[in-house]
């Protein structure tokens, strides 16, 4: 397959944390005239002088208004936060983009119904819009944490909906990302929301619940190990990260979380059954095998035909897209080896 | 205070697995004369040969049985696993061993039954047995694993039933294990099983349930990410472990899994509020500062009479002995500093 080559895309970039920053980077590297804004003057600062100091095939500009940074954009990338989102998206209004647009925001349900109220918002429309969640979290965060090399090999939703996505925005999309190394999730807004809550959002409850449970008692802060500190790292995260993260899947996190209750119910049967170390033993030894097989190895690479059904098909059997081809008629795909069922 | 040298303990560890054969290495490498013993001919011809590679002044003897094992043993160190020990106490009896015993079983309630049965029954007698369970796991198991630098700050925990447990036992054990950088732990074993059954039995079954609910999903194990993976770490150790653990100590594992499940009720209320992100963020604010505050930092060493009571409110606020005196009137006693409650 000839892969389409995508260069020199006029990107901008808004919102330069941890996320956008890197987006900033890795397009700047991979050949890319990107510019880039934040609200904050001081991270405008670092970005700028952080462009001065990269390599002269991989500068970037930073520009002092989001009018600027828009001016000249084919490509509109918003890494702001979900609060954000709706305040500029009517920046890029006020300023006359009407270009594409796709976000790197961790709930994709919210965003989407924001760019549709205003898509039907006459006068201006934006020409399209696909929304992205490319699931490279670190421990740190801001301009001086960003990485070109963040996204290699992480999963990178882009979102295809049956009516509302143009499929030549989502290839475009695809063949800017696959070449940073990503793996390119095609999926729906409403699964994308359903999965991360599984995932990602209970994950931070359950540790949050299992600090709790204990947080009285010095003894067991004492005699608390690996099994504790693995399994509640995540609940030092600022709480109002997570609230924000969780409160705005709160449709997909209640029934995911609901799972997780009535999974943890039949463990509580088990401790209370007549022999519970032969109950447990049954209740636990699926999620050790599912457990011992994940992260699931990549299989071979095959063509897949561009179209909305083949490619939400692949997404929805855990695969992703590597590449898109020249023509693009077809893209590069991967399904993960998961384990026979037992 | 000076401390109580104790060197030349006739030492007999019966299970040369982790944990068993690290003692073994750390009390050679502290003076001692160790004898050890494991029911696998494979695990002995393997510490057989680790002890003709150790320093001369650090070596130990593997015997063919336990009547061997223990017959100048002045203290007995079993390392079983828990279905184990009952046998074990038996071969004891049967090799007329009357001396010292600990066990580092990682549930204390039914090995203290268990010693107990053997206690009352004519016409041999134990002179003294002290539950013991050092917090030192690891992933990898067996002899080849083994380190005689596992416990150097790790928790240790050693049972003082007001009633039952000789104080001039506990402090003998005190003595021979704080040199190996041990934190002693003084708890009686009701305390101990409710303590691991909230920081270390429950972590894996909510770790066991989190991937259930999640893995019939294929998407969701292509989404996740650093969360997930460091939430459900514990669920791929194999089943029947888990099981043992939370089985063999049900009565405790019950209480501590239905206060996770009056959590995660609460957290659950929290994402069906009006406003979802405000009422999560207030749920998670405690549990997120705790999560911060942990590992607490050690406080100053201080003296403490080495009496039952100020032992265990030392271990019920959370603290460690590190030294015992000459004299075995005092210890050298360490509390965690907690912040302030907010």
């Amino acid at each position: 397959m000839r892969c389409a080559r995508v260069a020199d895309v006029n990107v901008a970039v808004i919102g330069l944390g941890l996320i956008g920053g890197s987006v900033l980077r890795a397009l700047a590297a991979a050949g890319h005239r990107v510019s880039g804004y934040d609200a904050d003057p001081a991270t405008r600062a670092t970005a700028r002088t952080a462009a001065a100091q990269a390599h002269s095939s991989a500068r970037w500009q930073v520009t002092p208004t989001v009018r600027d940074t828009v001016a000249r954009a084919e490509l509109v990338v918003l890494a702001v936060p979900l609060p954000a989102v709706g305040g500029v998206l009517d920046q890029l209004a006020d300023a006359g983009y009407t270009g594409l647009v796709t976000d790197v925001t961790s709930v994709k349900t919210p965003v989407r119904d924001l760019v549709a109220q205003r898509l039907h918002r006459p006068p201006r429309r934006l020409a399209g819009f696909v929304g992205g969640h490319p699931m490279a979290g670190r421990e740190t965060s801001g301009f001086g944490a960003t990485d070109p090399a963040l996204f290699a090999g992480c999963a990178w939703v882009l979102c295809l909906e049956p009516r509302d996505t143009s499929m030549a925005d989502w290839l475009e999309l695809a063949a800017l990302i696959t070449p940073l190394g990503a793996r390119v999730v095609p999926t729906t807004a409403a699964e994308h929301d359903r999965a991360v809550a599984a995932v990602s959002h209970v994950p931070h409850l359950l540790a949050a619940a299992l600090v709790s449970a204990s947080a009285d008692d010095p003894l067991a802060g004492t005699l608390a190990a690996g099994s504790f500190q693995d399994g509640t790292r995540v609940a030092a995260t600022r709480p109002e990260l997570i609230a924000a993260m969780c409160g705005g899947n709160a449709e997909a996190v209640g029934p995911a979380l609901d799972a997780v209750l009535d999974a943890l119910r039949q463990a509580r049967a088990a401790v209370d059954a007549e022999d519970p170390i032969a109950a447990l033993r049954d209740w636990l030894a699926p999620a050790s095998a599912a457990r011992g097989a994940w992260p699931h190895r990549p299989g071979t690479a095959r063509e897949l035909p561009a179209r909305v059904d083949d490619l939400l098909a692949l997404g929805r059997a855990g695969g992703w897209v590597t590449a898109v081809a020249a023509d693009r008629r077809t893209v590069t795909a991967v399904r993960p080896l998961r384990p026979a069922p037992a």
